[in-house]
Formats: C-alpha cells, structure tokens, sequence
C-alpha cells in the first residue's frame, strides 16, 4: 500500500498520531486551519498543504481528526474541501467523533465520486494517541479496511470492524453511554457512601472485584478521592458526545432514560466553569445535590 | 476460636454456606422458618434448634441470612428471639442484606446484653456461596471480626473490614447501586447499537476493554444477546437492595437520581412477571420503550 497520507485536524489527539505515522515510515502532508500546528509539524518533517482540496490532490488516502459533525461536512463537502478533488478509489478514513447519519450522507457523497468511506473514531485519549494504542471502531468495506490496516496500527493496537459505514460512530457513542452510566454510578454510590461516613478506599476496595467492577471505578473513583479534576477527558468533550447521542436517539426513536439524566447533570458541571475539568468532576455536582460541602 | 456456630436461615444463600462451615470443620446448630430444610441439613451432620433463641442457648456465635430487614429484626429482637438468650461477649454476624441503620439498632440491643455485632452482607451469589468465595463487607469492631475471622474464611475469599456497625450494609448499598448504573448503562447502549442494527457481539469486542469495561458488561451483555435471562441475581432481589438504598437516601437526605430511575425501570419487569428473571432482563424493558420487537 502508498506510504503517502494526508491529515487533517491537529489537535491533542492529531498531533501524537502524525507523529506516530512519521515514525511508522509514512510521508505526511498535514492541513489544520491554525497554520501555526501545521508548520510545527513541517519542523518533524510532514508537508504542509494550504486546503483539503489541495492536501487531496497529492493523497489517495486522507484522515480527518477534527472536534464536530459540522467541521467534518465542512472540510470534506465545504469549499475547497476534499471533495472537490477526489480521485476514484482513494480512501477518507474520518477519526474525529460525529454524527452517524451524517457519516453515512457523506460516505454517499464519496461514493459518487468511487471513492470510500471509513469512519474510524478511537477510544484511549490523549495518552493512547501519544503511546499509540488507541482502540479504533471502523464502519465501512472492511477490503477497505484491510488497505488501510497498516496506517490504522501506526496509531492504535484494538482495531476491529464493526459494521458499514455508521457503524463505528454508533459504536463509539455506544462507548460513551456505557462509560458515562458507569461514571455516574460510581459518583452516585460514592456520595451515598460519603454521606454515611464510610471510608472510601476501603468502600472501593471491598467492592472493585465484584458485580460492581469497571474500569471508570477502578480509574476515576480514586481522581475523586485526593480530589483530582485533572482531565483524562473532559466534561465538555463528553458533552459533545451525549449530545451527538441525544440527536441521535432523537432520529432514532430509541429512549434512553438514564443518559439523558447524566446529560442534564453534566450540564451543572459546565454551568459552574468545570467543562476543562476531567468527567470524574460530576462528584462535585452529586455532592451539591446532596448538601454535602468539601473543602 | 470455639469451633461451634449457630445459623439461622437456610435458603438458596444460606444452605451452601452451612455446607462450607460442615466442611471447614464447624459444628453448625440450623434454624429455618420452614423446617423440611433444616431436616435436610441435619441429615448432613447439623443439629437442629427448634427457635432462634434455644440456639442462641448453645452457641457463642450466631450468624443470620436471610431475606430482608423485617427478618432480622424478628430473629434478633422478636419473641423466642436471639437476644431473649444470648449470652455476654457472644457475637452475632448478620450476612443478609437489609437497612443499615436498622443494623445500628439491633448493634445497640445487643450491646446492653454485653454482646457484639458485625454486619458482614456478601456479595457473589449463589455460586459464590456454593464455591466459598463470597466476598464479605465487614462492619462492626475490628478486633470481634479478626475473633470470626476463619469462620468467614469458610465461606468468603475477599473479607473487608469497611467500618463501624452499619458500613457493611452500606457499602453492600453501594456495591448495587454501581451494579445497577452499570446494567443500566449496559442496557441503554445495546439497544441503542441494535436499532442501528450494529452487531452487538463485535461492538462489546470493540469496547470492553477500554473506558466502558465493566463485570455487567462482560458477563451480563453475552446473556442478553442469546436471550438467556436465567437469573444469576434476580429482579426481585435487586428490587428488595433498591428499596433499601432509596428508604435510606430518604432519611439520609441524598439525591440519587439514576439509581432511582433505574429503580422505577425495574418495576416495570415486576409488573410484566419478570420479577424471578436475572436482571439482564432489563434489556426487555429498554427494547419496549424502544419500539423494538423480539422474537
């Protein structure tokens, strides 16, 4: 396969995977609308190109890692954007978090062109970026994904196929939902447990190898203990992701009673200037309800 | 350590544990409400009391399991009762599951008798008792755990001391609250991925081994796809453990709000007759609001 890529979005999470794909052996042209990233990653030795479009003419396969939908639709569908000068039988493989059904309108648009479609969001972080094992969720032909396997473990170690294009999107937000309830449980059974003046690391300790294991518990719940909000991941970004979930259960039809509550309740976290605050934050909002006072 | 133990309540927990007690060389004296089963048990080597307090008559040490507070309270405090009988410095171990503060009272009625408490709920169920690896959450004096220590052994792997009389119910509380926001998150995102006709087996590939890990997950997930709703914990009991914890946040004045969300789903299998179900059968529930027909 090409040892040429094109990437776009140089974020936290876009910078360690270009710097994971150099290292693999890969020629990276790079576009981010903040030119500043992008010369920084021509110092590491990466081409810079001046718009989708342009970074497309050079690449037949072109990662997009960028914060939301609408950037998403913009950079690929946009002007200037990528698919104004996609050659039949290139590849887009979409890294960033969106929505579904728009993922699956853009991999249609793709297609009239005879190009394809991954999407391919990741779970691990900004550590896992930087270690190089992120998980990655791929919707799409999975011959696609075969090509392009190579690429994908430049970056991350968990890679498994998950259905068409969409498909990895749902899965990725089905990731969320789960973690955001086991979050939310473990601050809930805390809080109950704080309340009644249990000692919580004997609590965790008591608890963490039973029917009430997981790994936001075994992580997070001690962060909240020595009262560290630092972020592995951030109110905000989780808020992004619930939101796309609850846009999607809306187009659904399909109720989820328990991650809409958390939704509302990460909400009062934002309200109070915590969206930089890492997830395990939400303690703070059960302690308000439950009059608990922390200095 | 006296090598005698009295043990009242002999159902699907409390039979494999006086089997655990025979074995580990216990002389074990049975009280049950219904007396076929005790009949049974002195078939294999137990005596047999006619009532809570001749037992408490020839043994220092009384451990009671059974179904819910009420039980308790009419074992320990009621007429022909434990206290009517119990000697000074005896200790009674209660490993059913019920009110933690209803534990402090009974702690505080055997204490003007000069005797000791521990509130010692398991968590495993009935193949952790059968197995004697319950885990065991241990309130009460530490010194009067470390004299009952090798009693718990037989039936317990992981024994935790977490507080005062009463943090063993409450850390018991705690264990199904994060039990149940787990399930429930569990539950909310397989429906979610199944009406976008995700394949659940690859999606729980995909993401248990990351951020959305959890025990609910990897074992209770595999049971709803192939529509085994055998119980390994039944609706009815997580039910009896949910009205505890929601009595409890009442008069303790704390907010849960998805545990008592989760509670009310719950109901709603109690009401279609899936109350003996396992509780993975909470998937039902979510597939209803869902407009999704099983076959």
């Amino acid at each position: 396969m090409d040892k040429r890529v094109g990437f776009i979005g140089l974020g936290i999470m876009g910078i360690p995977m270009v710097h994971n794909l150099i290292k693999a052996g890969f020629e990276v042209t790079v576009y981010n609308r903040t030119a500043l990233k992008a010369a920084q990653m021509v110092a590491e030795g990466a081409t810079k190109a001046i718009s989708p479009k342009e970074l497309t003419l050079e690449n037949s396969v072109i990662i997009t890692m960028v914060s939301d939908t609408p950037d998403v639709e913009s950079i690929i569908l946009g002007k200037n954007g990528v698919l104004e000068s996609i050659k039949p039988d290139s590849v887009v493989i979409d890294m960033s978090t969106i929505s579904p059904q728009v993922t699956q309108k853009i991999a249609a648009r793709l297609r009239e062109k005879k190009a394809h479609m991954l999407d391919a969001p990741v779970s691990g972080g900004e550590q896992g970026a930087v270690d190089g094992t992120l998980s990655i969720m791929v919707g799409g032909d999975i011959d696609i994904l075969e090509r392009c396997r190579s690429m994908l473990e430049a970056m991350g170690k968990n890679i498994v196929h998950v259905g068409s294009n969409g498909m990895g999107q749902t899965v990725k937000l089905m990731n969320q939902i789960i973690a955001a309830g086991n979050l939310n449980a473990t601050v809930e059974a805390l809080v109950f447990a704080q309340k009644h003046g249990v000692d919580l690391r004997k609590a965790i300790e008591a608890v963490q190898g039973g029917a009430a294991g997981s790994w936001q518990l075994s992580h997070l719940a001690p962060c909240m203990i020595r009262r560290d909000f630092k972020p592995g991941f951030m109110v905000d970004l989780m808020q992004k992701d619930l939101r796309l979930v609850m846009e999607d259960s809306e187009s659904m039809r399909v109720s989820l009673p328990a991650t809409s509550l958390i939704h509302q309740m990460f909400h009062s976290l934002q309200a109070t200037g915590e969206g930089k605050s890492g997830t395990q934050a939400l303690i703070k909002v059960m302690e308000r309800l439950a009059g608990i006072e922390v200095k």
